[in-house]
């Protein structure tokens, strides 16, 4: 029920992150409608296809699509009182990428890939909706450019295989991991910490 | 035979419509031969992945490339003619939105999915192929910013479901379907009606 | 022993091919590692997910993932000196096209395809990748608009198949296809080989 929760709370700031990206390139209300479920599902689905696990989880649990729509509805009736949520929405989009690193990851165990692999799979469902909504509206994905983001997925993920080792119970190390996502990406932002540049000064 | 020769005919629309755009951007034959097959399989594709219906169907019969293959051949030797046969090139699109809309339910019914899955991956069949094509040449999918062109597939989706509550045999509802689809589109473009704007007057 | 050397050059050089499209749009560490990534395994992912082939093959095989992953640490520290490997990886890139193609036809007739499409999936394999990797840069598709590249792949895979009618073990025609990509490659970049312009002239 809790993860459950953290779920919906994450489909719903996904959703609306696509729905506010999508009505900045001014598309209709299809467009926005279709870039905010890609955003909210593509990176479960992209994970579910490269593993073979099909037909991919939003078309067999209708929550996910009945969450989505019903957010949509509720993002453009109120669209101008949007700003006042950005503060509740980015909380609801790192829980959101926290629980979907640690999805991805358990779906990787399941179909019996290492701890590497695992992680690339919780990341890529944490961050593909992102990257194919910002395609979708001829952007580079946002996540390449800026922000701690998908270096909070793996941190967080390699500590879970690291916890794992520990005696302690798997839900433990779990739980662990997933605070340890939300909380790098809430320092991060809280204290502006950028990955450092890679490129030469000039 | 009937639903086959619907099948072929949106194929070559929408074929034709991706040499269109990828002439327009001046690419190479070669780019513009992957263009107009993404255009016309990727909306299939999607869906058989989504599904898992694989090897997907277009891998599975020889018929859809080689329909491209000819149709690509024939579009650019008649590049200068194209646009006499605009009238017949949005009927057989509009056909093949129909029909694509009504094989995705078909899917996804096959596959045990519900009712709105179903038209989900109906409309994807139908519209992919076209967000896949614009996505590739670099432009924000144009059926995200104008036209009832999803609405149809949406519109005529749901009422295949609630025709096949009535007591008549499946066959019909099927058609009954497709005729919402076209029909629909048809009336749109030819009355010009557009989605209402969900953006506020300045 | 000797595919898999290629096989390695090929992801080694593509991965740099996607760190060098990813630092001239100056993106941070991650999205150059996520570019290179995608341009490695896109093509053979891409191609896994067609034929219901899953987990995809990089996925199995932790080989890919660790070396690219060494691959763009490599590239991002020795940045300035790239431009001194330019020939060498163009080498790489084309034996790794040619490897690609061929392991691409060699997995559509496992999964029963006709020689059609088998070309056409390794084709794919081989140039995917770099559609997706000029897909998320924000750019049309380099192989759409310039140099002989997916022809060499279409021309080496018929030639495997036209071959493998002749009494010779099939291992020489695997062979002979795959000379014939490299082949067709080098020597179109040699002689500045582009394809006919379908466009008429002003």
């Amino acid at each position: 029920m809790f993860y459950f929760t953290l779920d919906i709370l994450g489909t719903i700031a996904f959703a609306i992150s696509g729905v506010l990206v999508a009505m900045e390139k001014r598309l209709d209300v299809f467009g926005v409608f279709i870039v905010a479920f890609v955003t909210a599902v593509g990176g479960g689905s992209l994970r579910d296809m490269l593993i073979g696990n099909t037909p991919v989880i939003w078309m067999q649990q209708s929550v996910y699509a009945i969450t989505i729509i019903a957010t949509v509805i509720f993002a453009i009736i109120f669209q101008s009182k949007l700003k006042y949520f950005r503060r509740s929405l980015f909380l609801f989009d790192t829980l959101g990428i926290g629980l979907y690193t640690m999805v991805g990851i358990e779906k990787g165990l399941s179909a019996g890939l290492t701890p590497i692999m695992c992680v690339a799979l919780g990341t890529m469902t944490a961050s593909f909706g992102g990257v194919i909504r910002d395609t979708l509206c001829n952007e580079i994905p946002v996540i390449f450019r800026k922000e701690i983001y998908a270096t909070a997925c793996i941190l967080g993920g390699f500590s879970y295989f690291l916890l794992r080792e520990l005696p302690i119970a798997d839900a433990y190390a779990y739980m662990a991991g997933l605070v340890i996502v939300i909380g790098i990406r809430l320092l991060a932002v809280r204290f502006k910490i950028a990955l450092p540049s890679i490129y030469p000064k000039n």
